[in-house]
């Protein structure tokens, strides 16, 4: 941590920003410039309380040189984390994944369908919301436990692996119980109590990115779930706040080389979110996996002008099997894998 | 709600749109246009699933009419909503309130200082933080229930109300038991089951627009809260995310008036977090008071050096002191009252 | 045109706000709702003031149902725009086209050494600024003349053709009559006096988005050269002001397929602006033509770390050959054609 | 400047960074840390080109530590730069100025008569476009030269300065021979070739922050005019883009507390581009007052409802009346002055 004094500092306020660097019980290093003087901190452990350094007299600003961050940067764990799910899908490897599935459970119909039509085009785990969080309090909330049900039930029927989303800290053994994967939504990133208990459930976590959240707030919220000992944990880009009106939010890709490069986690990219308008999911989905994305969560509905939710996202179950055709040539251009999920299962079988 | 067709639509299109909201319950009412036909549907009831429609082939856009909330806005309720605290403190009426207090409760001789300095200056409001939600993991957290012990001690010795936040939905019994509003963070807007559960404990709610909220979302929220039957919720503007690194966040005063207009709920302002550097804390919250807010959230810390999070941006007691002066006259252009806490106390005494 | 009247506006407003629509010689359809009244506006022929009737007493909000744009619409044009150049290069049609190049011309010998790599891994277009519009007074602003001799001479030397900035209307017809497509940057997308004279120039025009222009506002800025009788104008996405710091710029990959559904013309991507990284450009250039970009605009430097601007986001000519071959495959997943340069070339000759 | 490495980077890496920045001219100086090393480099002159060291292996980030900009800055010139027109107004001092008018000029009566009243309630300064810059090509775009006419006969007839925007190089000179102060508009913020003919004009220049332009970005577009030698230099807050689409843009008044630490430019706010909204445009207007803007910049028109352009903000005259008065009791909780033009005018009579 550097703290950077203003030209006009007096010698009297650099001493005051080293003493209480070293009551703080770090190492101070002084560097005089041409313009200014600045003061290193040694020692950084991640826990500096760096408002009490900005606060001083003559200083200027306070430059972060440590990540805040530990456990989930590549520098802790240099190599890739892949997780492994019952099923035998692998994520954060060489293989891509797809989860994908409707916004929300809806029936048994619906959900074992169309789970159906998704295992046979290449998914290999199936999405759907039982809880459901809804800008409006006035809109459907999701079947409750009786989704989570009706997505096991799915699961025994076709193989497919499920991952649903946990709303609040009293429920997410609940949703652990049914789930292969549970999922922290995006408005719920910075919802600590609930990533603590994530982090204590023994399920590998999808952690959605807020839709305000620089990366750095990203990766310290999947730290707060590496730090209770999940170490299992899949970063998701699905949008984030824009200021053009022809999409819903602002999916941005960059987020996954950039998160690559400073993390071992693997992940994954929501275009049905991230543009919330159909004819733009296929193109950002195949542009995600191009950018290097683990794999895809994307919207699919048998009906989607039927949808109780989103249906204005929702790929038609022939759309999406001609964008898993697209993804299996583009995995190729970056040396990816990406074997349709029936295909490989007769690949096993054989 | 208005369907705008593509130019390209045809008379089919058209007619699976009217008959999709039909369907819906709802009536249709095609708008023949010299570019393009829209088509109205009328008898919104706040519930229409817009995706739906958005979904339909030929569809250009949706654009909705009805606003999406409802008993939080000023067509529901045209006169302003006006909180009275036990302690006599009125929020949303001509008077101007305050509240100040650090970032958070560190010790009992910290809040009860602060709290006496506090009065004596023109706060009628306590604020600190027991439950801390921090970015990092490893930060400082708050006191836990002894901090709201110590806010509730520092309320008997100087009259001032409590307001303090709530991480979570089981714990919100116990922070209404100790406090005279509970907050909830920027952080949680869309927490919703914690948003039920507000609405349900019986306090006044001070709810804070998150990072990447837009107004509409924000009310959104706040409906949530009515919607179990509370309708005592302050807003609180605390700052967007913004791109200019002078500031943590990017304060807009602007949601100030706007809300004004569209809601009858109280709005107060946060300068301490919407700016998070204590040389622009004063200039924002006279602006705040300026722009019309009920009143401001400021931090002050006895020794912000010193502080366990936040002390970049607390105010010294005697900046705050200063603060108050210039706000009295400010209120005076805009015909508000702003008798500062000590002065009123005299006034009731003599 | 929508005019949404508030639910409180009496009927003399309403009459107000079609009487005004009338004076403005235009058509008024009252249409009345459940909650409110809104006005339709019929013969919108784009040059509304829609201002004028925003103000008027009791209107809440004017919704623009027609585009404000008009010749570079899909609907005024449905099949692309293809521009051929004289080097054979075709933009807009099956085949994607690269621009490369270093962000400054430098010398003779970097210019026409980097042009000869870049032709025969895959560009057919050299990119080089003559005139550089740079954030601080005291940078680097480009050879200027010289630098357009420069091009026109590696040109000569390697077939490829030349784009490169124009940055004041005065000069528009001297960098027109070196290069062969004229660039219009970021800074200047609003620059309305050197839009109108490039629209006249009589050479294509590559536009690219300002860092806060919504897709309209992009769409208009190319109106503003089909007025003037331009019809071959290529859009670029180069990035806009996002709020995280790892990247220069958040590259926003769904103006793509939004442009695409909006508007007969090309749209490339700029990763190297759009990044300001070089280990971000490779995934983003790919994830651009994953996206359905027409093509690429990619910083390549022979000695980026020697660069005199923009060297931290240039390829060197090795990443960007293997880019070139990642995108040939990646082509053909999206039904595209992509011929490298060189090869093109041996088959015509072949 | 510190360079800061990955904490994998070798010694040879390291090496060549404090080569790379001595190659360049300056010193270096390695500062070992807990975590990875930094380089700091001494002597930064301003003219570093940090791109060059940001892509050398190992290099984790660039820090900048030295400001970009020096004749703007505080640092440069402690003191407040105040500009004192023609017609006696001062700028930057003690009293705060008022710039009124109506967006374009439209003819004689119009812009005569609201001159006379906005001299009588307050203005010094009369703004009024002559060239318009609109977002479409099809909207009305000023009078011209007439136009310019037009102002300078209202000056003669009331007294008032004339503010009024310049929209390319060449016709600079010809908007200096009638305006007191020559506005770029806030698209052209980062036109340098306009910037740069505008620093040699002879008038001040009241230079608009573009619409995605950080703090730094628009000190920098200044620091082109006063290395041109112009020292006469106004800055205005406009508002940037945001997210919430109940007002135009997201005025952002942090940027004045900041701009006044920074540099010892004056700085005034626009609220009513700042929010595109005329019920916005007074408590935003008192809101800038009260950050404490050197004055302000509000659109007035006596017909609104009849303006050519941007009539829904502009306010009427009885409104910008009570919002003199208003401002009036706020200047002098700030300790500012502020006497309204005529009463000035009568004083320096008596």
């Amino acid at each position: 941590m550097l703290v950077v004094m203003k030209n006009s500092a007096t010698p009297a306020q650099v001493d005051r920003v080293v003493e209480t660097i070293e009551e703080m019980g770090y190492e101070a290093q002084p560097i005089p410039g041409r313009q200014r003087t600045a003061v290193g901190l040694i020692g950084n452990d991640g826990q500096v309380e760096s408002a009490r350094l900005a606060g001083l007299g003559g200083v200027l600003e306070i430059i972060p040189v440590t990540q805040p961050y530990k456990q989930v940067s590549r520098e802790w764990r240099p190599e890739p984390t892949v997780i492994e799910l019952d099923n035998g899908t692998r994520i954060g490897g060489r293989e891509l994944v797809v989860m994908a599935g409707p916004c929300s459970v809806e029936s048994e119909t619906q959900i074992t369908d169309v789970a159906v039509r998704l295992r046979d085009t290449g998914a290999t785990i199936l999405r759907g919301g039982a809880f459901k969080p809804r800008t409006s309090p006035y809109s459907f909330h999701g079947l409750g436990v009786e989704g989570l049900r009706l997505l096991a039930r799915a699961r025994e029927e076709t193989g497919l692996a499920v991952v649903t989303e946990a709303l609040e800290p009293d429920s997410v053994e609940l949703v652990a119980e049914y789930a292969d994967i549970v999922q922290i939504g995006a408005r719920n990133m910075q919802n600590y109590p609930l990533l603590r208990r994530a982090g204590r459930c023994g399920r590998p976590i999808l952690l959605k990115r807020g839709m305000a959240a620089t990366i750095d707030e990203l990766l310290l919220a999947a730290e707060y779930l590496l730090a209770e000992g999940n170490r299992n944990v899949i970063l998701c880009e699905r949008g984030v706040r824009g200021f053009d009106s022809h999409t819903r939010n602002l999916l941005d890709l960059s987020a996954i080389p950039v998160v690559k490069s400073l993390s071992h986690l693997p992940i994954i990219a929501d275009p049905s979110h991230g543009t919330g308008v159909r004819a733009k999911v296929t193109p950002m989905a195949r542009a995600a996996v191009a950018a290097g994305a683990d794999g895809l969560m994307v919207e699919v509905h048998p009906e989607p002008e039927r949808a109780l939710s989103d249906g204005a996202q929702s790929l038609y179950p022939e759309q999406f099997r001609e964008l898993m055709a697209q993804i299996r040539v583009i995995a190729r251009a970056i040396d990816r894998d990406f074997v349709p999920g029936l295909e490989r299962r007769s690949e096993k079988v054989g």
